[in-house]
C-alpha cells in the first residue's frame, strides 16, 4: 500500500466509502483527516481553527446518518472543510476560497452534500428545521440535523427558530458544537450558562446519567427518574433547552468517536425535537492553534511546523486600522464615546479600544439587532455610540437602524467595514447593497472615505453630527494616503475636484465630449488613473447621502457627459442618487453608471474580481470610451 | 365637587399629581383611568384591548418610580393610551392617530415621559438597558425599566437583550407583562413555558415563596432557601430567566395595585438585572373586550354600551383578502404551497387558509428572522412556501432573504402587504422602502399590482416562478375591480400600455411634450385620473424588477419626458430603475419621478397624507404641469 499519509483518507471518495468502514478504522482516519485539513489550509489560507475542532463530528455525523438523504445544515459553514474532504472534494481544496475553486462555505451549488449555504451566522436551526418539516409534510423518512457553536447561539435568529421547533413535532436535531468561542471570545449569559453546565455537579451528573436519558422513556417514567435523582442529592436541573421543548442529551466529548457515535445512534432513533451537547476544542490537535484559535481563526499561507510569523514587511496599514486608531483617538478626547460591537472585536480593529477604555467597549454577542438598539439606547442619554459592524452583517440590523436609531434621529455612527467585495469569503460577505438600502432611509447620511486619510477624517465628520452617519470602507488596504493625527473632519455632505480636463489645450480632440468621473470611495483612484488617459474631471464626491447637489450641478453644466463610480450594486447606489438629482433639478446629462452589476459576484482575488466587474482602472477606461464612442486611445 | 365621572383622573396632569394621591385613592383611578381609556378609544378608533390591560400597571409605575427621571420604555407601544393619559395628553386622546393629533405609539418627540419610541416589537430591553448602561457611564441614579409582552418575548431580539443584559452590571427591571396573547394568539415554546408557570406547582410556589423572595438575599442563603423548599417537596425550579442571569420573581397579578405596588417599592431597591413577571388579561373590565380580544386588539369607533357591530353596507375588499382568498384558492390546487406568518394571521388575512389547510400553516411567533428562513429551508425541499409579511417587518429579515432566499435562488414568495403609507400607525409602520431594499438584491423580482384583480394575477405569476418574488400591496381597498376567480397569472416582468395620448387630435397643442406616466402599483389610478387632464400616456408599469425595459424604451422612444408614480421613497425606488435603465440604454429623456420624500411621514389618513405628498391626481397633475411649464389648464 501506499507510504501517503493519507493512505486511508484517499479512499473515501463520498460518505459511503465511510459507512463502509470499520468502526475501528475511524480513529486514523481522524488523523489522517486532521492532517490534511491542516495540510490543505496551510498552502491555501483559510478558517483552520474551527476545522481542526470539528474532525471527529464530521465523521460521525456522515457514518451514522444516511447522507446526503439525511440532511446536515452547518451554522456558518466556515468548519465545513472535513465535510467537504469526506464528500468528494479532496482534492479540490487546494482550489479552496480562490476564483473559480470551491467556496470556503457550503454551497448547494457545490455539491448534494451540502443541504443549505451558510455564512452569515445562526440560520441552522431555522433551516433544518423546515427541511423536517418539509420531510413530513412530504411523507419522506429524513433526519435533519443542525449543527451549531456556541457563539451562533447567541444570535436572537437561534432562539426564534429553538421556540419554533420546541413545540413543532418534527424530527429536529440541533447539536451544539460547544467550543466556547465565537471569532471574538464569547460573551453573554448564554455562555456563563453553558459553562456552568460543563463544571462541577451537573457536568458530573449529566456525565452518569446520559447513558440512560438516551433510552426513548416515556415522559412519566423520565420524570420520576429525576425525581429520583433529585432525592439522591443528584443536581440535573431542566436545562434551557429543555424548556424550549427539547430532549437535552449531553455534554459529551466532541473528539471521542467512541461517544459521538453511540450517541448520534441513539439520537436517530428518538422522535421530536433532540439537543445535543457536543464539547470541542477549537484548533484540536494543532498545539499551536490550541494555544491561539483566534490567530488560527482565519489564517493566511503558512508553515505549519512553525507556525504563524510576523510579516518581514510590515504590511500596509488597512481600513479596519484606521478605524481602530480613530476610536481611541476620538475616545480620548470625548468621554462619551462608546464602542459597540456584535462579536468582531478583532475584525472590527477593537482590541486596543477595548484595552484602553474597557468599560466603554460593548461586545453584545453576535446580536446586531440588539448592538444597534442598545446604541439607540445610549444615544437617548446623550452618549455618543459608535457600533462597528460590517456592511452585510448591518443587514441583519436594518429595521432597527430605520425603526429605532433614524426615525428618533439619533447621533449614532454605523462604522461599516467590508463594504464592497470581500474577496475569499465570496457573496455572503460581500457589502454590496449598503449604498442603496441605507440611502433611501430619512435622516441616514452615508460617506464613502476615498483613502485612509479621508476615512479617519469622514469618521471625524459622522461623529461631530446630531444624527445617523454611516462611513463605509472597504476590507483590506487602501492606496496608502497615510492619516493625520488630529480629529479634524471634512465639510459635511461636500464633495471635491480631484482633476479638472484640461480640454483642447490638453491631448483630446476638441470634439470629443466633455466628460466628468463621479467617483464615490476607494474607486476614486482608479477613476483618476482612468481620467489621465480620457481627460475626464474627476470629483471624489465623499458623500452618497446627502448628496452635494451643488458640486454635481455645477459639475453637469460644464461636461457633457457624467460616468458615476462606485463599489455597490449599481441598483439603488450612488450613480442613482445622482441621476435623481439631475432629475430633480431638470437638468438633461447622459450618465453611465458603473458599479456591482445585478448578480451575487463569486469569491477570489479581490483586485481580480473588481477588475472583471470593469472597475479597475482599464476596465472604467474602457467602459467609458465604449458608450462615448471614444477613439481607443487619445495620444 | 364635579359630577364628572373622571373627577379624580381630572386631577392627574402629570405623574407628579399621581404620586401625591393616597394609595387607597388608587383603585379609584384606575377605575377611571380604564372607563376613559374606553371611551375615548371608542371614539377615536385605536388600541382597545392592550390599553385595558395595563391600567394598574401604568398606575404603579408612576407611582413608585420617579418618571421621567426614570425611564420606562413600553415595548411595542399600543398599549401606552394609559400612560399618555397620566402624562399630560388627556386631553388630546381625542385626536390621537389623527392627522396633526398624538401618536398611537410612544413618541420622544411627544413627551418626555415617552423615554423612547416604539411600534415594533421586541425592541424595549435592548433599549432600556443602554440607557441603564447609560446612567452608569455618567454617573446618574436612575431606574431603567422596559415592559414587555410574552409575544414580544417570541423575538430573537429580546433574546439578544436578555442574553446581554444578564452579564451587564446595569440596574435593569424587565417586566413581562403576560397576556398569553399577541396579535394572534402566541405560538412557540416559550409561551408553552410561560402557561406552565403560571399553573398549578410552580405557580402555588412562587406565590407562597414570593414575599421572601422578594427581600434582597445574599445568594448563598437564597440557595440555601431553595435547597430547603426543595426539600419540603416545592418544587420552585430556576427559571428560564434565572438561567439569562436576571432575579426572576412573580407571576403576580398584574391588575390587583396592592400587589403591583409593594413588589414594585421592593424591585426598586434591589441591584442588576430584575425580572418580573406579571400577568395580565386583555380587554380587561370590559366584558366584550375580555371575551374577543382579538377583535377588540384595534377596532374603529363603535358604541361600547352595543360593541362592534357588522358594518350595514359591506365594507370593500381589501387587498389583505384578495391575499387570504388567492392563498387558498391556490393551496387548494397544489399541494406543495405553505404558508408562514410572524405572528400576524389575522392582519396578514390567513385566518381561513389556517382553518382549512392547518398542516400546511405556520405560524412562527414574532420570529421574522426565522420566518423567512424557515420558508428557505423548506423550499429547498421542494415545497413553494408563501411568507405573508408586512413591508415593515420585513426589515426585519432583511439579511435572511438576501443571504438564505436570494442568494440560494430559492423559490419564496414574499406577499407584502401594508406597502406605502398605512395612515393611522404612521410612520413606523410605513412600508415605505421595499421598492429600493429589494430591487437592489440579485434573484429577487418585485411586483406592484395596480388593483384587486392585478394583485392576484401577479401573486399566481409570482408563484409560477422558480426564484424569489415579492408581491407588494398596500393596507385597505383598491379601486374595486373585482379579482377573477382562475389562477392565470400575467406575463413575467412584462407591463402594459393603459391610456395612449390622443396627440395634437386631442385638446393638447402640438407644441406641448408628449408626456408618459409610467405607474407602479395603485398610483396607476391617480395617474389615469392625471392623464385625462394632461393628455398623457400611461404605462402600468407593474414590475418594480424586472423592469419591463423593451417597453419602457419603447415609451421613451415615442415621448418627451417620462414621469414615474409609486408609493415608496423616490430614493433608489422604480423611478430610479426607469432613469438607471434609460441610462444603460443611453436614451436621454427628462424624468420626473413622483413618489414619497425623503423624510418620515406622519400618521393620519391615508388618503389626506397621499394628497399632502401629492399623490392623488390632483397633486400629480400639479407636478407634470409645473416641472413641464404646462399652462394650468389645458382645456
Amino acid at each position: 500500500m501506499s507510504q501517503s499519509p493519507y493512505a486511508l483518507l484517499q479512499t473515501i471518495d463520498d460518505p459511503a466509502d465511510l459507512r463502509r468502514l470499520p468502526r475501528a478504522e475511524l480513529k486514523r482516519l481522524a488523523a489522517e483527516l486532521r492532517a490534511f485539513v491542516l495540510d490543505s489550509v496551510s498552502k491555501t489560507g483559510g478558517h483552520l481553527s474551527s476545522n481542526l475542532g470539528t474532525v471527529e463530528l464530521t465523521i460521525a455525523l456522515h457514518y451514522v446518518f444516511d447522507t446526503p438523504h439525511d440532511r446536515l445544515v452547518w451554522d456558518v459553514g466556515h468548519q465545513t472543510y472535513p465535510h467537504k474532504i469526506l464528500t468528494g472534494r479532496r482534492e479540490r481544496m487546494a482550489t479552496l476560497r480562490q476564483l473559480g475553486g470551491i467556496s470556503g462555505f457550503p454551497l448547494r451549488s457545490e455539491s448534494p452534500y451540502d443541504a443549505f449555504g451558510t455564512a452569515h451566522s445562526s440560520t441552522s436551526i431555522s433551516a433544518a428545521l423546515g427541511m423536517a418539516i418539509a420531510a413530513k409534510l412530504v411523507g419522506v423518512q429524513r433526519h435533519c440535523v443542525a449543527v451549531i457553536g456556541d457563539g451562533a447561539m447567541t444570535a436572537g435568529m437561534a432562539f426564534e427558530a429553538l421556540n419554533n421547533a420546541g413545540v413543532a413535532e418534527a424530527d429536529l436535531l440541533v447539536i451544539l458544537n460547544d467550543n466556547d468561542m465565537s471569532i471574538s471570545p464569547p460573551v453573554g449569559a448564554l455562555n456563563r450558562y453553558l459553562a456552568q453546565l460543563m463544571s462541577g455537579h451537573f457536568y458530573a451528573a449529566a456525565k452518569n446519567v446520559g447513558k440512560t436519558m438516551l433510552r426513548p422513556v416515556p415522559p412519566l417514567l423520565e420524570l420520576a427518574k429525576r425525581f429520583e435523582q433529585q432525592a439522591k442529592g443528584m443536581v440535573v436541573p431542566a436545562t434551557l433547552f429543555e424548556k424550549f421543548g427539547f430532549n437535552y442529551i449531553g455534554p459529551i466529548d466532541g473528539h471521542d468517536l467512541d461517544s459521538l457515535i453511540p450517541t448520534l445512534e441513539n439520537l436517530k432513533e428518538l422522535k421530536g425535537p433532540q439537543f445535543l451537547h457536543v464539547v470541542t476544542k477549537k484548533g484540536q490537535g494543532y498545539k499551536l492553534a490550541e494555544a491561539d484559535p483566534v490567530a488560527y481563526h482565519g489564517p493566511g499561507k503558512f508553515d505549519p511546523a512553525v507556525g504563524l510569523v510576523p510579516p518581514a514587511v510590515a504590511p500596509r496599514q488597512t481600513f479596519t486600522q484606521v478605524f481602530g486608531q480613530w476610536l481611541c483617538d476620538m475616545a480620548a478626547q470625548d468621554e462619551r464615546l462608546v464602542g459597540i460591537t456584535p462579536a468582531m472585536r478583532e475584525g472590527s480593529g477593537m482590541v486596543e479600544f477595548h484595552q484602553r477604555f474597557p468599560a466603554r467597549f460593548f461586545d453584545v454577542g453576535i446580536a446586531e439587532q440588539h448592538a444597534v438598539t442598545f446604541a439607540a439606547g445610549l444615544a437617548c442619554e446623550g452618549l455618543k455610540p459608535v457600533v462597528a459592524i460590517y456592511s452585510t452583517f448591518l443587514q441583519r440590523a436594518y429595521d432597527q437602524m430605520i425603526h429605532d436609531v433614524a426615525l428618533q434621529n439619533l447621533p449614532v455612527v454605523f462604522a461599516l467595514d467590508r463594504a464592497g467585495l470581500v474577496g475569499a469569503d465570496g457573496p455572503t460577505h460581500a457589502g454590496a447593497y449598503d449604498i442603496a438600502f441605507i440611502r433611501c432611509i430619512p435622516n441616514m447620511a452615508l460617506a464613502c472615505p476615498a483613502d485612509e486619510r479621508e476615512c479617519r477624517q469622514l469618521l471625524s465628520t459622522a461623529y461631530a453630527q446630531n444624527h445617523p452617519v454611516a462611513v463605509r470602507y472597504p476590507r483590506g488596504a487602501g492606496v496608502g494616503v497615510a492619516p493625520l493625527s488630529d480629529l479634524e473632519g471634512l465639510p459635511f455632505g461636500k464633495g471635491e475636484i480631484r482633476r479638472l480636463r484640461r480640454g483642447h489645450a490638453g491631448e483630446a480632440p476638441e470634439t470629443a465630449p466633455r466628460i466628468a468621473i463621479l467617483a464615490f470611495g476607494t474607486l476614486l483612484y482608479p477613476a483618476l488613473q482612468a481620467a489621465e488617459a480620457l481627460d475626464a474631471t474627476v470629483v471624489n464626491m465623499r458623500w452618497a447621502k446627502p448628496l452635494d447637489e451643488d458640486l454635481l450641478l455645477e459639475v453637469a453644466a460644464s461636461h457633457d457627459a457624467l460616468v458615476t463610480v462606485e463599489e455597490g450594486a449599481i441598483m439603488g447606489g450612488a450613480g442613482s442618487a445622482v441621476t435623481e438629482a439631475l432629475n430633480a433639478a431638470g437638468l438633461l446629462r447622459p450618465v453611465l453608471q458603473l458599479g456591482l452589476p445585478d448578480r451575487f459576484i463569486e469569491h477570489g482575488d479581490p483586485a481580480k474580481l473588481l477588475a472583471l466587474q470593469g472597475l479597475d482602472a482599464a476596465g472604467i477606461e474602457r467602459s467609458v470610451r465604449a458608450r462615448f464612442e471614444l477613439p481607443a486611445a487619445t495620444v
